[in-house]
């Protein structure tokens, strides 16, 4: 029962298995390796596409704030969320490595950024009214923090609306297993043919040890050496790297991360039904892995006595995180936690 | 016979072995995990000091810079080696993450700091004039990047000379294994007893996948709460730390670096005696698995058509690495080429 | 009849023979000067207190930026509001003076924080969660973008409420001198008997050609070097200092600049009192130089078309600004124009 | 016989009245207004050329890492004399403006870059190694920081090898008042003609209260939103800044600011031929209004005690600094204690 996140996960078994199948030999240091280099072929059929550079990482922050301070200069802003996790759970690490940039906080229903609000930040740019910092990317998260989902569509309209002022798209996909579970939209339509310039896509959450994958799409391939170049100086160049890449193997293999980001989802639904039928409004709709129950404190209260763990929400609601290990019976303990 | 680095090498089996065991049920995230506290039991006996505070990373450079700027202000500088780690090979990191700090480069032979050159730049500190940035941290590195080690009694002295000018102490130990190995200095000497105030302690080139501990001693300990606010706005927080915890387990358990480090020492003291008795001055004293033969253009071309790999160096002579994985029928094989 | 700003108005006739004045023979260079010297006594009787540092500035946007950099670290946050002009017009100058760190931003009406989102942002602040940067200085601006001021009593509520928390306080003084005009209130009361740390007091848009002073009060003055420093490489320690002194010399003379402030303010109510007149509402209560009538569109006509040059401002009002030399004429100008 | 620096002498009286001459009226801030805007005809006059876009700042500074910060990204690096002013008197300005970029340091007597210096760190630019920092400017300094001088085709020579390269180039021309004075070499031969692609144009040495106009040629007019932008953050955006382009209009009206620093360089070399007619040697060449001569403890100490003024030099000479104030009665002063 607990429900904390998907990062107190452990891993699967076929990544720990991956690592144990690379540990041979020597190999050149720094990404100069075969694993690595083996990757391209499968986020060429990922992604369907030649056309794209990548880089690897073992934490969510590092790759955000890599992939953004590539397009986001010292004078310049981010626009996002103002519950994405870039703004809220980073510790400044956009302004980090950007050197100083700002970002940009715009508001929406369950951590989706609204149009309008989009739209007004978006005519407000004025590169050459020096005083104010001009937005030079736009960063969406799908799945957002209130476990919500663009659809691919949105992605291309806000997308869209963005590279029409000139900004790069970025987007944060720490959970994109969870919106592409589902099977119904291949990971091209929901990035880079979507306008996607730049995309973290996560692989811990969904059952890596640690391991994302920074993906430079089209044009923005051109700030690959910029990638490197900022990787190395962060720390995130490990002499090892074999090591990362073979993670994100296990995990592509037979689509094995989308399986288990599905699995998570099944659980999280299971858990939304086991909510509203006992009579508990959801702050969101549950389109991926979490559930965001407006539980009674008694409801609460009887969940923590039987062992449950989760997380209290701004707002009011609880936040329940399934993971690729999220058992059944922790199902069905909350439901007779409900029930009691 | 590739001999181009020790971070080459694949991990130890003991290392994945560790990653296997660990991987079980729900952890805290980021750090919070029992596996990670379960280390500092291993880190008090290795180091014989309860006075101590530890953050883990994934690469060496995060390490050092992380270490770095919790002593070095932006408006302060570091004292170290010309030919440092630190200076050479990290992309400015130590400048990144100190938000502009400078590097103060000294001289002496084999990257070991020169004692005039130290005292020196210690003399000309003037925290007073504005004008010129203040040295606020001694880096030292041991093993050096040259394969020469500095005794205890030195780190003692030079620490001593940095501490009455108000400095701080920083010991890049990437190596650390390869000095400590012949088992005549205790940890505890080489480090906090010599008055190192912060330690990186290199794991990944022993034999982890990827693995360093960063050790703030004594006084030090006042910074643990920056130390881990910089490693989290650095992407060096991982959410799932267990598994950097396991690999520093397995390496520490039963002294495992140390045998590992003193393998791979054995072999480069094997290797310089081939150079040596075929008539090849070392241009450094071999003090732990590195060796730097000044090679005649013909002996080298051999050694490469036979199929050793190592790196030219600076200077004239070449770099050989050896590791926990080297064997000795690759040494046999250098032997071989060099007779042929 | 140009209303645009206080920035655009001359120097005061007095600024200008202060530096003819001080032009003879050798001084020191970088602030160590007689003239920079001789204003510690002017600071100490305007404030009442010997226990203050000071640095001299040409720009208001220097002056914030090095006050705050000097209280919020890399890793902190500065609670200030939305419209704040640190947040809305210096380009990222606190993100790029403190190496990163964040503003985080408060709502209120008329550009005053409010009391329930500042008692909201204290409340949250939780240094040890990492994740989530914590807020390290409260930053004031008295009088604020919108023309309004706070009372002595608020800023000292303000600030106690965040000392409380650990933070410290920032007063951005650009237009102070238009708050203490009316010689209610002392420059103390309003300072650092309130609990101010640290004070950019203004005096360029009071009637200088481009003077701004840093104040360090009681124990901030140990941030006094660490000023001196990052003045010095922000490029904001002009080698004949003795000149923007001089500025500041001519200003506090007599009380020169409350004199200015006070016609400024003068004018600006007299302005105010023409629009009320003529039916129009004020956006805000004016309690300085600064008027925001919500103007119809066709008196906006009518005045631009007679002349008159002022900037729409965000919500429908306009904003009219006075200063040390807005002529009567000219606010008789305008009531020509909106009779017409 | 005050010879401590330029920077402690007054302003000339042309730049205080040009300051009065200019306070009249309303103005746009922020350098909109018509006196720097007037400044644009001079400077083309003045190099020849209408390809430039120019930026004031008040300190020198400032105008040097404004100036590299726009060609020197956070992860690259300057190649400068290892006794440059951005490399020891300027408190780590350009690493904090380039974000965390390296100052790379060369050799050569009399603070002039050796040319095999040069050609050897350009030989070891190798972007593709993603480990190093790879130089991207080649700033030079003239007049440097010994008083010595490059000549034009020396500049030519070095910018050509560093273009080649793909390195931008900077000029610091601080004193370049005092290179151009003998009217043998235009300011346009000096600079881009030479392959300077950005120059920071010193007049506060030579005789205005606090002013430098960085240009930039060519296509490094690109540059210039940029440059804007960072002026901005920096606070070197003053808003009355008809201000300091009134003391630029002062110094190049009639090329007062080249007389100015020919009057100075007049007595330079009176003082240096002082020197030598006494015996001592002067540690290098007069090619300006600097002299470091090998002074006798004894020569030394007579000065002192006849109130001469002048600091030690590193090496064992003395830096005597002329300006356009010094009188002829200094230098005879100079030349009754040297016989005394």
């Amino acid at each position: 029962m607990n429900f904390t996140s998907d990062t107190s996960a452990p891993a699967h078994p076929a990544v720990i298995e991956a690592l144990a199948s690379v540990n041979t030999g020597m190999e050149a240091s720094y990404g100069g390796d075969s694993v690595t280099a083996g990757l391209r072929e499968k986020l060429a059929a990922l992604f369907e596409t030649e056309e794209f550079e990548f880089w690897l990482t073992a934490s969510g922050t590092a790759s955000n704030a890599l992939a953004l301070s590539c397009f986001c200069s010292s004078i310049g802003a981010v626009l996002c969320h103002e519950e994405a996790h870039i703004a809220r759970d980073e510790r400044g690490a956009p302004e980090f490595f950007s050197g100083g940039g700002k970002l940009q906080l715009l508001t929406g229903f369950g951590a989706r950024i609204d149009r309008e609000a989009l739209e007004t930040a978006l005519g407000q740019i004025n590169p050459s009214f020096v005083h104010e910092t001009p937005a030079e990317v736009l960063s969406l998260t799908n799945l957002t923090e209130c476990g919500t989902a663009y659809r691919a569509a949105e992605i291309a309209l806000y997308a869209g609306l963005a590279k029409e002022k000139g900004l790069s798209v970025h987007l944060d996909g720490a959970r994109l297993g969870n919106v592409l579970a589902n099977g119904k939209t291949a990971a091209a339509e929901m990035t880079w043919r979507a306008g996607v310039d730049v995309l973290t896509l996560g692989l811990t959450k969904t059952g890596a040890i640690g391991c994302e994958i920074i993906l430079l799409f089209g044009d923005a391939r051109k700030k690959s050496g910029e990638l490197r170049a900022r990787a190395k100086r962060s720390g995130h160049m490990p002499p090892k790297m074999r090591f990362l890449a073979a993670q994100a193997h296990a995990m592509l293999d037979d689509g094995l991360w989308l399986k288990l980001a599905g699995q998570a989802n099944a659980r999280a639904q299971a858990l939304a039904d086991l909510f509203t039928q006992a009579g508990f409004d959801l702050a969101y709709p549950v389109d991926g892995n979490e559930v965001f129950p407006i539980l009674s404190k008694d409801a609460a209260r009887r969940l923590v006595a039987a062992g449950g763990k989760f997380y209290p929400w701004p707002g009011g609601a609880y936040r329940f995180v399934c993971s690729w290990s999220t058992a059944e019976a922790e199902i069905a303990a909350v439901a007779d936690a409900l029930r009691a």
